[in-house]
């Protein structure tokens, strides 16, 4: 691919000065779940868009405002970048080897709370704009910003925010927050992500814990209630009992399974790493496994808490038991919907005495990945990293990609550098610089050949 | 009743002195959960009994020693008296209003920890034989006392010790540890004790915790592994679905219903206590309730614990779980056979990984409520406490009275001085001074009119 070479040269020239920059975002604490520096972060985040020629503002949600830029560019085509600005909190501190907010480079990493999930994705990203604007003097196309402040508190207001906001975030196509290479250095396209709908069920069956000497005979067990309870949730087979659960689910196509056939084999690796003896359903490995995990919903009991739970025994019959429980959606099932299904359910077993506690949700959403926006990612990402970038059609994890795909309709792609020793959400969390250089790289390519 | 009148004067005379008896032997902790104390507490007992003239031994056992004492007396009936010099913790020390082994009295009462559960049960029982030998010189009878130092901590050995010195203990009856008054101040003969079977069930899945995201649609998860398992032992329709589990039971009688038909309604006092909406198996009260209570076995689910349990959501899939269970038994099942049934059924379901922990069990014991020391001890007491004392065939509890009734053919009498206040195994544990008084009197009737 020509053409990139001044644009190469810069951001490889410019590499301390912008690795500067990204420790001073480091530095500044972001922790949502704590609401610690939110916003100073927000601030420092403007302040960083304004450098670069963007219209920057900082709007209010009912939880951390929003930073939203925007810098118009030669073509009328327009390109979306979502990031965070905050993090996940640096605990347990006697871990780190050097301080989470002091960010420190060494061995060609740089160490701190938040330097790949995912501040430098941001810095980075504004490197490739400042090395265009190097090169040309203007962007190539109008860029827009939407960088939140509670992406680690499960965006809560997230989609709220893009519903009232749509005319503003008006785009293109969209490049996510993270991505990166997988355990061979290959840089990975993941364009799906799973729905969710968290919920704990509750039962209180009496005032007080009782002597189980006592009442075992006699008295509603919340325990046992419970258990009935899930039972009816799902059984040995694996298949959800809630009526209607699969009645939306659309199945994965053909392309999708071939797809998937072109990665990597998981069983070896899930057996050695997580201890799995025997997959469930049957599953033996291959395509059939890789489809399964990431194809189908689940109900997953996340906790389990009731009674007595200390060394020894204690006779006690418990008066409150709880589950929290976690079902992953497929497209097109909706978490309010499931939510309704599953108090119909309930109500129908017999079980109105267990409460539904919703604790969040958001439905699946899939990028096309034969999609125009998708070639230039991946097009683009050969040229970087001298390897195909490979393509996987659908994650099992959830993230709130949905707002973006069905109320904005865009393409949403996944670039970035992580990379699987990057230690997000734990102790010395770090990027490697080399993956930051290509990050940069590959931005820059991707904003220019867009544009086109 | 006649002939008690310099017995019962005596026992009223020598109230203070017997209390600082009482005070020594309850500021000696001897908590068997934390191994503190309890050889010096058997020493303090064996001291106390040669004081009384009864030759006395410290027997070790694999756990905390027991101490047997023997005097012999005029007819050659022998009593057999079961106590225990152990206690419970004493925490949480801050709600005891004065210190736990600073026994103090205070309104007609004396609190410390242990007073009431059982040492005050010994010393009051002591004053009643200093009593006799003061009328008579000597026993009218020979008396046995066998004191273990286990018995808060499930009295793991006294069952073995008991079939190993079965010629020592040698009796024609026998008095338990503990009894008292209820609500009403009515004195109360409690007859028979439930067995229990005490389990912990667990699952380990995986090799570690997995994130619900990655392995809900192909991993084992230990917590619905456990929810099936349990659900595979008791339905909704509250049946033990373990083959066998019924087999051996021995229905009660008619008499058994005419003894819980003249006992005081349960059914208001359990809704207002334990907040019971609507009671199991549609009970409604009365009879059966009261029936139902202590005549079925149970399968009681007293904790559950797994993956993530604190506030909010974490989408963990958990590599374990595990349940407390207590099956409360009744006569002839016996616990080793309830395990091995257990385990049988599990692997029949499938449940092969169900992992399944013994922590404890004895089988359920009667004695004829219509037997002749039963018939002595009941008309003593309405002499004593002016009021009938009334019989309950089989409580829900359990306890160690199996190998007394079964291996030393004993019948097992309950009388003391508990009362619904005195706050056995809580902060504040304490007696009743009167009820202290009417138990040595009631005691030095039962050995006299016993020994005729």
């Amino acid at each position: 691919m020509k053409g990139y070479e001044k644009i190469d040269t810069y951001i490889d020239e410019m590499l301390d000065q912008n690795l500067e920059e990204l420790k001073r975002y480091v530095a500044q604490p972001s922790i949502s779940a704590q609401n610690l520096g939110l916003k100073e972060c927000a601030n420092l985040v403007k302040e960083m868009l304004e450098k670069r020629g963007f219209k920057t503002e900082i709007m209010a949600t009912d939880g951390a405002p929003v930073v939203f830029a925007e810098r118009k560019g030669k073509s009328d085509k327009t390109l979306l970048i979502y990031n965070h600005y905050d993090v996940q909190p640096p605990e347990p501190l006697e871990l780190w080897e050097s301080p989470p907010f002091e960010p420190e480079i060494r061995d060609g990493r740089m160490f701190g709370r938040g330097v790949s999930d995912d501040k430098a994705h941001l810095t980075s990203r504004l490197h490739a704009i400042d090395a265009i604007l190097n090169d040309e003097g203007d962007l190539p196309c109008n860029i827009k910003f939407i960088i939140e402040g509670e992406e680690e508190t499960a965006s809560v207001h997230l989609h709220d925010f893009i519903r009232k906001n749509k005319d503003k975030l008006k785009a293109d196509a969209c490049i996510w927050e993270f991505g990166g290479v997988d355990h061979r250095d290959k840089p990975m396209q993941y364009l799906g992500l799973r729905g969710i709908c968290y919920v704990e069920l509750s039962v209180t069956s009496l005032g007080t814990d009782v002597h189980s000497g006592l009442g075992g005979s006699i008295f509603p067990n919340a325990a046992w209630r419970l258990v009935w309870a899930l039972n009816s949730l799902k059984g040995q087979d694996e298949a959800v009992r809630i009526p209607g659960f699969y009645d939306d689910i659309v199945q994965p196509s053909e392309r999708d399974r071939e797809l998937m056939a072109k990665l990597p084999d998981v069983e070896e690796e899930y057996k050695s790493r997580y201890g799995v003896q025997d997959f469930i359903k049957g599953l033996k490995g291959g395509v059939d496994l890789k489809m399964e995990e990431v194809f189908t919903p689940t109900c997953t009991i996340c906790g389990l808490t009731s009674g007595y739970q200390g060394p020894g025994s204690k006779t006690v019959q418990p008066a409150f038991a709880s589950a929290k429980v976690d079902f992953r959606l497929v497209p097109n099932q909706m978490p309010e919907d499931i939510l309704k299904k599953l108090r119909a359910h309930l109500d129908a077993e017999g079980f109105s005495d267990v409460k539904i506690e919703f604790l969040g949700g958001e439905p699946a959403a899939r990028t096309n990945p034969d999609g125009p926006f998708v070639k230039i990612v991946v097009d683009t990402a050969e040229d970087v990293y001298d390897t195909p970038m490979e393509i996987v059609p659908m994650v099992g994890g959830s993230g709130p990609s949905y707002p973006f795909v069905h109320d904005l309709g865009l393409p949403v792609v996944t670039m970035g550098l992580g990379y699987p020793d990057t230690k997000a959400h734990a102790p010395n969390e770090n990027i490697r610089i080399d993956l930051y250089l290509q990050h940069a790289k590959h931005t820059a390519r991707v904003i220019k050949e867009f544009a086109k």
